[in-house]
């Protein structure tokens, strides 16, 4: 989904769901301000907020929900490392979500902040495009968790879309290389080393940022906050396997890579070894026998060969002979 | 065995072997609702179901073995990760059959989900193809353990079957491998590098499957659930110390791919300086001549050496002269 | 900063900050003895000291803070290697600063050993120049941390900004080695492979500091000293963290120019292989040309095709045909 | 010692030793059954039985000497890892034994299942050619220890001189290892790439088997049977740390491995080079004079240079002139 | 210290220094029997063995002192691993001597033996040759540690100036690899494949003898032995330090000769690519010239071109076109 994007740089984007097993409002509010209310209501609600240049609203959060200045510091830094944080009453964690804008594009790397208490969940993105839609469609079914379970839920509810991001990701890197791979086995098109290298990135990016969720998911599982309950352990067990998943598929693209380049080499290589038998078959041919045509070029006085009658049709069996030897020279090499 | 092919894409193929010490009877069913009477028998009986399709079907089985939803979605998804799960009332393996229905092809890797309780056994595979003939054998042994043991002696079974084909297709690869060494070597036949990075990939293809079997084995080994019984830990075991195996082996295999892509290269690269040698010779030694048939060749009015009497003779020599110094240096080099 | 360069080598530069509450007051003292007097009141204060050669100033600081002789050894042996080490009434730490005084230039490394007891800090450099100008400054802010906190908040604000310069010399490597790799791809400008070489030292310079630096503060963490408070434990926290994302950025950067190596080495290959193919094809059309000519230009008195009226015009024709045949070839062979 | 080679494939070689402090006699025994009578004695036995394809015979021993069906099952799979497993009255050992039978060809493995009870030990081999013949002249000292001990030293010492054999073989790798890195730097002769492979893989061969024989000294050691007694512990932690050397020794010897096949490969890009030097310096002198002569041999009517009375005098002059700034520069160049 | 070198090799050396907090003799002792007076004086001595070969001073030294027959073995194997073994009245320690008795030769390795019971230190070697003489000199301090601490503290002592010589190896091996670092960055002199695999070497003696040391240490560190005291431990903390400094800097060093490896190919590469561009150039220019010159050496009866007046001058100025054009063809190539 892509929000306006005309917002304009200081502009951040408030979005409020309100949420129970019976209710479902979604709100657009303009100031923090606005949020007070909600926070006294007996709904859970979602404060999905995008855009982190505006430094009053996020001071505002901070005071509004409690939040530790060390904690606001991470938020607004977007080069954190994913975490796990708990506090006396929420939870902060730090993602990465990883995705395709457009396919021809690198995949980008955004921050997510989540934050969650007892009936509040924030998250906290750079910018306005996010991977959240999903969420909205699920938090419309009146019979979903999303709607009875708790605001751990909902946050294991971002985590697993962030991850699933990842696959997404990584399997499209998949068939970046096995494509690249089959180009380089047919030869049927030129492939830039370049191309090869760029997956590589990807494989990079990716891992990157899911080495620290698992340390993240980890934690998670460890915690023995109220604010986690036992419920939601079979899921957070289910993100956890995913990304094991991925690390390890991870490790077998970066072989398939390093494979992808040593066999880029070796056709380079196998390519050069032809152009250069070519080119000793044609010249070990015709120098001896440019040398022979040279020799009875020359101007002496007193060359008999050259007053013979048939000298001109010896020389010729001579240059044929000469050609057949290095050419039977050759097959005999295996060169042909 | 090649079971019916002709089986609809929706059809799901239901075997039930109904099995105790003096019973062996084999059913084909056609709607999971046949099951119930043998749920109510005190023999125990395994239920072999291929075909992921339908859907309805799988629910069935979901509600009459008490399958939690989860486990459910493991046994759909085809790409799930090996792994060992106990619930209160049964066990749940997921396992990854690797075999090759052609032995020109690339070994086929297929999920097969293994679900055991106090006296069923099920097995859901994707394709009717399948390896398990010979515990069909075992099973008509009436004094075979098969009849005897408990239901987590059939899951053994099963599993023991199918590391044993790890072990076949690791074994074919070695004798691929075994056999581009020796072409490589003795250079009889024009080894292709993608051969070589077809075996690389069946390596990692049993490697992506082993290692969490792996963790799957030392899972059972450490539970202490009651449908897993003492008796069975030594053969458990045993599957364990042909897993570590296969790993080793693997291990070592990747290693003599490596070498075998070095050993690739480096005769590449001999190759290419035997070609370059063989041009050099022949230009370093004719060139030269060419040259001073060249010169002999010229037009101009006064040149002395054309009107010697010997001059044509004389050049013959230099010609010998040249070529015998070049060969003798080349000799020097130890080029021939 | 760059303090008086001008001091002779034999002196030593010594600044003291007294620091409390509501006090703040800098000195520069000449003798050590002029430090006693500090000792005695109640604020605290921070002794900063530049140049280790007057081996005489260094023993009266070991006697004045009862410092073990081994210490001493630590402080005046420049290649040791960062470690933290509790004593009865002081806690000292050795750490290594790396930063860059020319940009154009390698990093410079150069040890910092820090003293804290209970109302004092005593950090000792190699050389006048350092890195602490921040310190300074924070200490001039009346309400800041640095004046309320004790002397360990001190001693991890040093290390925080030794850190942050880490990252700030990893940074400019990345640049530089994102330019490489722009330069390589675009092969806008000669690229040599020194340069990816001293990237590579870099990396490893400060992979050398970081990880020990890691071991120290991991010992600081598990410190129960009561000159450790709890209160200072987040921030050395923060800090930990922080060298575990130098080491995870280290090991990426290492990855990334092992993959430049190689991709500068396949540019290398390419390149080689288009001047062989220039060299090929100009060879290969004109060789047997050149024979062609050569024997219409051998003297035998008996050629029949030289009398021949279009032998001239056949002869071109021959040539045309022969220069078309192994341009098709070539194009075949997708040469060009 | 090779025995009587000509045994048929189905014969079993029986050789019993009966000894204790006073006592040692030789036995050739044919049946099984003829071991029964050394069961009751007082005296110590080793039996010792090369070849496996006479079952009957292995199906006898086992219920003589009551072995558990796997373990049969383990003596017969001449695969089987080597292992350390511990029953109610014996222990099990599986072992390699890696030894020359002629030092030209690569070193063999060979199976050796130990049996070890409170007054039998049993060793069983696939070939009567065997490594045990020390074994055999310490038994004849009566006052050795060997006679004195328990039968875990007498396995102890079967174990002993297996890893010994592996240090012998490991040794005589390193020498050829040794002579062929001589022979690559000294290039005093044709070093072919497989002979380096060759010895690779009785690195690997070597590897496979200690690794897993690191383990069965670990199990024994940390073994609480009775069988294993204290006083052995001392010799089979020595046997421990040979192994652990064997173990660091391989790893050097790797990498010792790859630095070679690095030095040769790079040898021959040195000689390619040195070729292309060759090559370039000839074309690069005598390609632009032969043009120089081809002009003069041009047949234009109208020509001055022809005519010139010295012209022919400076044309050589011109030869010698581009022939002298070609060595000038191939001489800046340092091409020679 | 060069120690009489005309020793027969059955010679035994022995220095006995009997020192105390007042006290230091030194004396040359040609009979084992001749210590048995220093037993039993109060004063501590220092005996310092140099040869292997007299078997029979060893087994008196091992009688005198009560060593175990294994340990006695260990001291004559002079390829035993470095180790540490407790024993009721003494402690032993075998560890490796690394020093350059010339700089221009490759370091030597040689085993020492320590041995150290409540009032002696032996120690062990197997050549005069030795790098204890600064022991002596501090020995001569009567104010030292060396005279009033315990054998353990003397033991630390030897062990602390093996490891200091480990690191003069090291560095002197660092030196000679930047050395070579240079001469293939400024190409001012032909660097050899092998110089740089020697230094490889040089760090793997290192390195083999070090990781040992590091267990060694580590056994010290944790030994409860009464002859072990409190007192040392700093110490012998200090030496654990440098060990584990060494070790990283193998490491380090380690990667710099792989890059140097890499730095020297890539610029093997980079020539035969200047040279291949040569003679490209060279070739491609004066082929296509040579064929022209050629065709007008023709000697066909009918060729009207040169009939024309001015056909020699057109056709030097094809040949000055052509060779522009190519020289324009390789500018834009950037060959030059």
């Amino acid at each position: 989904m892509i929000k306006s994007e005309k917002a304009s740089p200081k502009d951040v984007i408030m979005e409020v769901y309100e949420f129970g097993e019976n209710v479902l409002k979604k709100h657009h509010i303009k100031n923090i301000e606005d949020i007070r209310p909600f926070l006294e209501v007996s709904h859970k609600f979602w404060l999905n907020l995008c855009g982190l240049e505006n430094e009053a609203v996020l001071k505002e959060i901070s005071e509004l929900f409690n939040i530790h200045p060390l904690t606001l510091e991470d938020i607004k830094n977007t080069s954190q490392r994913p975490k796990f944080e708990e506090f006396d009453d929420n939870i902060f964690v730090v993602t990465k979500m990883i995705y395709h804008k457009n396919k021809s594009h690198s995949p980008i790397t955004e921050q997510v902040s989540i934050l969650f208490g007892k009936n509040y969940i924030i998250s906290i993105q750079e910018n306005p495009y996010d991977i959240f839609d999903p969420i909205r469609t699920r938090l419309e079914n009146p019979t979903g968790k999303m709607r009875k379970m708790g605001t751990d839920y909902f946050a294991y509810t971002l985590l697993d879309i962030i991850v699933d991001k990842y696959f997404d990701c990584l399997e499209f890197a998949v068939e970046k290389i096995e494509s690249l791979e089959d180009q380089i086995i047919s030869q049927s098109k030129k492939t830039k080393l370049p191309e090869i290298f760029n997956q590589r990135k990807v494989i990079q990016q990716i891992k990157r940022n899911v080495w620290p969720t698992r340390e993240l998911l980890s934690a998670w599982k460890k915690s023995e906050n109220p604010l986690v309950k036992k419920k939601t352990n079979p899921f957070i067990n289910d993100v956890y396997e995913h990304v094991i998943e991925i690390i390890e598929n991870l490790e077998i693209q970066r072989e398939s890579i390093s494979a992808l380049v040593e066999l880029f080499m070796s056709n380079l290589s196998l390519k050069q070894n032809e152009v250069m038998k070519t080119l000793t078959i044609i010249a070990t041919i015709f120098i001896p026998l440019t040398f022979i045509a040279g020799v009875y070029g020359m101007n002496f006085q007193f060359m008999p060969e050259l007053g013979w009658k048939y000298g001109y049709f010896f020389i010729w069996i001579l240059f044929l002979g000469s050609t057949l030897a290095m050419v039977y020279y050759f097959k005999k090499k295996k060169w042909f």
